[in-house]
């Protein structure tokens, strides 16, 4: 007879969830294996890098078959056997249940030292929009001084892409639909410059200037006046993912050998690589923390876009049994 | 009074052109500064790297500004000047011919000397399609032994492309539209295999199997089945330039960080590379030698792709003066 997810994973949690599809998040008590950022309670005797006491993160993975090559090469964030954090199902059958849940329990490919002089709170959001915007800016080559880089859309990634981007001593503009953002975008993110792309006279200005372009944007919006605003031998990074097609107009690529790609998150090694050179040059996102009961309140706002950038819980503090 | 074009360039030549729009051609004698692949009757001053006898030839350009930074690292392909060697204009307003002619001149640095065992007619068509398929080969890394290709379309550049892979030591997959191309694609060309792209059984048994794909269609057609078939990190480079946008699925760049590219014929520099691998490993282009008084003929039977896969006029043989 098979075991019970409970007789396999006897750590007993408490958080909240949603249990149907209305998606409204309520207390729960469930078995569980896993859990986001906090402190190293018990490892197992094989681990070996973290040790109790330890600050620590849990990114958007937790698995993947460690047999392919892109795990071979420190990329589980491409393997086609990926297992997310959240709402996923693990190898052995069991439910993933994300963490918004007191205790959590990981594989240590999967968590990430947190250097001490990074907040918890500001430096959870970086596990997933920091490394999204980060693996690229490596990949791709857009992190060295002398270039210019844009960044379209200013949210949970794109503010995160302007620090990272100054960070690396980049010339950086930011592209936007919304006018409101000039202000925030230069005097607080310290970016260079702002385009507002549906103003084509300033559009026209900036066209052939950047050398890449982090889009972070993930509703459906048009291509050409981004691949206009590249040099040759430009960059288009998209990291959002828009539902529907988008408009690919070649000639504009053939023409000035430019080119868009994807990228998705990044690999554990990496994602330990972003969290140190993050805590190196001080950068964080700009969260709002709440407490776990505001979490229905959050979602509401999320879809509204109304936060900046990113909410964090602290389920530490405010998740109590009722 | 500024000097009419016959006293600014008194080559007088004869050749044969299109006199109105309804594209048909006809012999036409003018005076020219301009012309393909022949031999060289006489240097300027200047020149140092060609002497009279030398087996030379001229691609698709013949100027560009040679100061932006794209002429400054050997990419005039890329100068927003470019000077095509067909309907164009040149630096002193002087209309460009092309090489529908008995003479030509050229600027130096147009010219590419002919390597002495490349047959000059199965040669020239490599001045266009082969540099248009080697360039970005070599700047994507697609030239390595252990990589896999895809060729979509078997046409003239499709075919030239097949070439040079093969001569990479690359695993090479035609892509096309027509079953009938297979044994050709596998028997004349040395293709490794074939997919007929509308069959989706072969297609999804290709899934994942490819490092890079050259794309030589320049109809309108879908990307999803070519990233489909790209591994992680995969590349789709296109060098056909479709008149309308296609349609751009994102999420499948983003779950396997690959992207879709364009090139652009190559710099002068990388087209007399292409040339001297070419006569390394004796590629040439499959064509059809024609007389100049075909040459309407042989664009009917281009406009309906009936020609395998290149027509090339001897203009030395057959152009007469009426």
């Amino acid at each position: 007879m098979s075991k019970s997810p409970e007789e396999i994973h006897p750590t007993k949690a408490f958080g909240w969830a949603a249990r149907d599809s209305s998606g409204v998040l309520c207390p729960f008590k469930f078995s569980r294996r896993h859990e986001i950022v906090g402190v190293v309670t018990e490892v197992g005797c094989k681990v070996r890098r973290f040790k109790v006491g330890d600050k620590v993160g849990v990114g958007c993975m937790v698995g993947a078959c460690h047999s392919c090559e892109n795990c071979n090469n420190d990329l589980e964030n491409y393997c086609p056997k990926l297992i997310y954090t959240y709402n996923a199902t693990y190898h052995d059958g069991t439910r993933i249940y994300g963490g918004y849940s007191d205790v959590m329990v990981a594989n240590e490919r999967y968590i990430v030292l947190m250097p001490e002089n990074l907040p918890l709170d500001a430096a959870a959001p970086l596990l997933c929009a920091g490394i999204t915007v980060y693996s690229p800016m490596k990949y791709y080559g857009l992190c060295e001084s002398n270039l210019h880089l844009g960044v379209v859309g200013l949210g949970g990634l794109g503010h995160v892409a302007v620090k990272f981007a100054k960070a690396f001593e980049m010339k950086v503009t930011v592209i936007s639909t919304s006018p409101s953002k000039e202000k925030e975008a230069i005097e607080q993110l310290g970016a260079d410059s702002f385009l507002v792309s549906c103003n084509p006279g300033r559009m026209q200005v900036a066209t052939g200037t950047m050398d890449g372009i982090i889009d972070t944007v993930s509703a459906v919006h048009p291509l050409l006046p981004l691949i206009c605003l590249l040099k040759s031998n430009g960059k288009l990074i998209m990291v959002g993912a828009p539902d529907k097609p988008l408009e690919l107009p070649t000639f504009p690529l053939l023409s000035g050998r430019k080119l868009i790609a994807g990228s998705w998150i990044g690999g554990m090694k990496e994602t330990q690589e972003m969290i140190d050179f993050a805590a190196t040059h001080n950068i964080t996102a700009d969260i709002e923390v709440v407490p776990m009961d505001y979490v229905n309140t959050a979602m509401e706002r999320l879809a509204r876009a109304d936060v900046k950038y990113r909410f964090v819980i602290d389920v530490a503090k405010t998740l109590t049994i009722t």
